[in-house]
């Protein structure tokens, strides 16, 4: 089966693909008819599709998140690849395919991911740290181990956010390591809640957001998180003057570094500098790899990235 | 009594005043002595002042917030008038003097600010929304009858914060009408809880700002005001995730309205867009109404002001 | 009828409406075609429209700005709505039906805004100031009859200027009474003067705003209020370099704040700075109000605002 | 006689000078005494300088802009050079010296600027647009000859603004012949009437600025240009909406190109475009030849210069 | 013959011109077709164009940069003029016709200006520097006869840099004159080098950019001809570390002015002030001239451009 | 002896100090007289110090980084401590003390440092490249030993700079083997030539930077180790054009991440991104631990870091 990143212009092609958008719309000209203006995916990448000639049944019968058999011709329109779909059908049980081959994930199985993170939160040894951690985790609990970071800017794709927080820990241990000076339970912890309210800030189905969520909108995941540690300390009878609280907050509030990156205030601790610079190079890295990865081999460029600077990324032949 | 603000170059005065500063140094030259340099002020204004040849009784007597009598002439030194002091002493009961006679305040009365306060609060028809509010502003109570609005920026003197919140609540009070479509409880709880942690944000006393505290420094107020909202709403069993605890949320959070002025979101409902320019109108007039105030009649321009642009303000005379 | 704000899609429906705009166009393919791209409204809002295989007849009956009888249907495209249109005639005498039945208009009736604005200016109890703002807006008299306040930034519509004057007057006039240093001449002159030569920077019909004009593009409404303050001046003898035409003058060249957003000089007087507050709440509210009015009451969000960083707004359920 | 530019650390000299500042301050210690803090000049540069224990007779006596005689010696205070003054008095008629030989002035003379500026204005061929620039340049006539064209920003000495305009109108004579398509009228009438308000918007001295004017505050000189025109215009009967007065209008408002640079609208015709650059590289050149010119001969770098992105400039040895 | 910049909407003609691009794309419905979708243009202008019911052996018969005679009809698409061929054929010898008639070209021919820029390298005194001119202008050789100075910026044509350079050597003829502290060869060598590494940075054909190259997206052309510069005196013998190997350097790393524009350090010699002062004339007067040269006679207003502030040309009508 | 770092208020001490600066000047008042103005360190940290009344064989005695033997009296100056020299004299043979042990180093030796650089150049598998690094180093050879990495911003001392690439060095292991797609040559080689042309751009003396050279002014550290890469090619016949040399410009280019902060090229390699984030990375966090080291234990806060948004950092007690 062709993966959507091998795709060709003038490709004739046969294979099974997961219907991730799907709009009805109308031919111009006099007389109108309906088409799907369609997107389809694999976990290699995803492909714009038209599927002209629609009956009232294939309205009844196609939507977003459904699995598809389709047999197509791949064709070039203003300068990128597209779809025209010949024929399609839902895929029965005879087909033997699942849902969850045909999304991107994370490499690394989210149960492995879990068990990682879990892994860390019981390494904390101060025990009021380790309860605000283990109460703003439980908060959510399964979505940690399918929800993407981010709905475009970096780790997007099934269980995303468990993958950056556990390289991001990989990175933090490393660096608690070389600089003693860093108290390793408030790496670890600064790690583990950063993005934990992003769950709560975005709307996402198999690792694809679709909108952000209302407190996304009108709060946003930092000052969300922030409220979780006021919550948690509140649920554990913390002092919610403490500095460990402040402390933990001042983390989650400061990790985009600069006011017009959304955070109130900037980092003033040891650890608050050192998380934005874990966050930073792990999401930034993460992106090139990704870019790398989805563009097919022959290209040497891969597309603009707006999360770096808005600058492709050279193949280089080296 | 002359005024500090009346004082002129070459004046020799007698009178009261508050050493609002004061910090023992040392002459230069090959036998080096102590020295006071002060700053003394009153409702009118402040000045600095040198104390020469000051006796080790001296260095055990006077410190800062306390009243004294001064015998002085007003030199000019760096095209800045500054006080040489020829005699000073602490004062006593006999002289009849209160320290809230020589600080800047704001004209209103701190009880009749509360009242007015505490009316407003007791107008808000939604009994939750009420609830939270008197639960932020319990947390404050008695510094709200004294405490400034901010260190220098605006309404910074004696019951500052208190002045604003009134203020505001007499501009908000007339959009409400003027715009019917807007939420009046929302205004009115905007208003009072914008700035309510800014008592837990700064160190003050007689309405001078000394320093930013901890939590000031690390969470800033917007999010402990954000914070507090969880904490009144967990205390009165209010759903975190209710429309009214996000709103109230949202008008804190935004109304600083861009992420480099401390804003984590920006307004995104009617009344945080009021509330910030509700919160701009006030600020700023007032910087325009305190800046002409303290600049003595005779000059036509004020001192260039920070907060507007960093532009003097001219005396029109009109 | 069916207003336009209430088409939803699939609606098959007749009604009377304004034709906005219209270019003839020629559909894609081998034999094109030629069809009217459309723009139509009503007071309630706008919708584009494609009328298929037109013929010469229809290429001289059909011009923008016409009232037209429509029987269309609604269809979906681009995920925007979209009328195609079955049927089209101009309407007659007979259709009973006015132009300005089906613009957008300022909530308060032409006469009553010019009368308002009339009756503020001739309380200005300093003559010199009433003479040069009288003269300012007899220079565009009727066009404060009608004009719009900006192309598309606020107030968009049949009578917005004027609506926005009145409005700001309204505010000036509180604001005036809660600060009485404030003089209430230069608050009114300022209002009524600040955006005085719009209707010489933008060329409009109904309300509508087709372009800029020449002095517009090369000078800008600041800079030509300015010149029209001087010429004022110079026609009643009153000395240029007094204070009340130098305050006047800046009061319009600084009521944008900043040069980034077409201020020569940054306001410095204190009415000055009330004017820029005063027109930017009352320009901000009312894109929220607008914003509100014209999306559907299903619709949680109204589209992006541009003028208000480019964020939408919330529709509270309190 | 040594020139103030050649004075080195340790020298004891003697010489005629401009005292351009001088302020009465008081010594610091237990019993202060008076002394002056004194800015000395000539056509060469300038340097601070002291005089210790003056008398009440010299407070009588010494005020900027007098010329004096000095017995000196030089010394090195905070990096800097700074002049003891030993003995100082008020030059006579014997000591033969004017005032115009001690301050730094454009290196043509006023009246062979003026005499180039007026041969210029009477070339341009449009008797309207002569008549208005004719109109403008009489305004500030007499001024003309000996104002400097900025505080201190570049060609600030006495006749730098006739000095940079005739500058300015060499570059625009060349363009025009490289570039027919300009307009040479417009070009000339452009250069002579950018900065002619500039007298207007500052109050200087024997090519010394000390202060800004009401109006070049409220202002600005740009918008005080294009109120000229409009005077002018007005005065000679031209049309205000023509396309000459509109254009010269154009022509003064945008010559800063940018909103934040002080330009309420960007340049957008030819001659607006070539405007900005002759004044810009007039202006940048200008600044680096006289920093140059005051750096000692001995110094391979200047100070940091303000309008060249603060950077300062090598003396290449090539 | 007519010329693209003469086309009116509805023309039926018939001419000689450039295939500048061409894409098969196919038309949309049940059974899409093969079309070509083109960009037709001559020295005067260009346009885009569609051939409907492309054979397969059209597909093997037009290129991009291949000369066509073109039977078509101009149409209104999206508020913009396109072509509709009707019949189309390669030009055959017996046309008559060359592709240099078919492009935009500097108004000089390539000889006269490689004439002109030689004479000055001959002429500057230095010999060290006129080698290090000579090595770099002897690397991009005959590119600089034909290459354009950018992709779309300014001077986007045929020989194009070369017209630059040339146009700049005018400009810094004359300045050198009117300010004779600047020397000549340094103004000369920094005008020939500062875009001399643009062959190489980016990829052209008959003076139309088609990319950059991966020098030109990894180093830039202000970095390459630094480093050429480093090659230059290597090859010579000359000092790396002397003055004019640095001043050289200096020139061209900085003539950007600024770190967001390009430059990593900013003017420091008085040539190189210069320097980015001619450059800026230079190119924006040429944006202007060439602006208005493509706008229709008829059209009042230019396009915008980019890098005029993003703003349009009027063409004054004086 | 009593370290500067642990020096407080009206200490009396003796111990040894390097006499980092050391200027002589005048006291104000009628008799003024010689005193030195002087900056002490040792390895802990600096304070300015007064020597009065110095005699004229003071002056040929003592010179910046002499180390001298001082007994003195701390006092408080503006707010900051300042020391009083009683008694100073030049150390001898006999005092047994090394100028080393009173300057700020880098916590490993030199030797080691060096030691660890030389293993990982000669780790660099591919030759070209290892050639190019060896070439490069090889040019600051023993100014590698000793070098500060900047002035004041970050790893300001003794052996800094090599210090700095150490660390990077160990950063960049680890996250090559956590991100296998990453080549280790470009890393290790990107590292090592990033800031190698810092000794060439700083004067240095002991770890000091006391000024730039005028490569560093005029060309940059970073275009300078551009232009040593062409020179390491040149020499050792590595093709200027191939993907080596170009990738390793590429990286030392663009490791400032943006042209406002130096560099001309944004990265657009995975390495040169990963380049950027270990560099930023390595030296924010020294600044933090440098700044925690040399602040007093009982201080909570350290002084602003410009390089850390202007922040101060909290020493958290946890």
């Amino acid at each position: 089966m062709t993966l959507i990143k091998q795709l060709a212009s003038s490709d004739d092609f046969t294979g099974y693909y997961l219907l991730k958008e799907l709009e009805v719309k109308l031919t111009n000209g006099a007389t109108p008819k309906d088409y799907f203006d369609i997107v389809l995916c694999d976990g290699s990448g995803q492909m714009s599709a038209k599927f002209w000639d629609v009956s009232s049944t294939d309205k009844e019968t196609f939507f977003p998140m459904g699995l598809v058999k389709v047999h197509g011709v791949v064709q070039t329109y203003r300068e990128k690849l597209q779809i025209k779909i010949v024929r399609m059908r839902l895929t029965t049980e005879e087909d033997q395919v699942n849902l969850t081959d045909f999304i991107r994930s994370a490499p690394i199985s989210p149960n492995d991911l879990i068990h990682a993170i879990k892994q860390v939160q019981s390494s904390i040894e101060d025990e009021e740290i380790r309860r605000i951690v283990d109460y703003c985790v439980a908060k959510v609990d399964d979505k940690l181990s399918h929800y993407p970071a981010a709905k475009t800017h970096h780790h997007a794709y099934f269980a995303g956010l468990a993958y950056h927080i556990v390289r991001m820990l990989e990175i933090g241990e490393f660096i608690c390591k070389q600089r003693p000076f860093l108290n390793p339970d408030l790496i670890k912890a600064g790690i583990i809640l950063h993005d934990i309210a992003k769950p709560e800030e975005m709307i996402a189905q198999l690792g694809i957001v679709s909108d952000y969520s209302l407190q996304g909108k009108l709060l946003g995941h930092i000052s969300l998180a922030s409220s979780w540690i006021t919550e948690a300390a509140i649920h554990s009878g913390i002092d919610l003057e403490s500095e460990k609280v402040i402390g933990l907050q001042h983390l989650v509030l400061s990790h985009h570094n600069l006011g017009e990156w959304g955070s109130p205030v900037q980092p003033q601790t040891a650890e608050a500098v050192a998380l934005h610079h874990i966050d930073a190079m792990d999401a930034k890295l993460q992106m090139v790899e990704d870019a790398l990865d989805t563009t097919p081999e022959s290209e040497p460029w891969t597309p603009f990235i707006r999360g770096l600077e808005n600058k492709p990324i050279y193949r280089m032949k080296l």
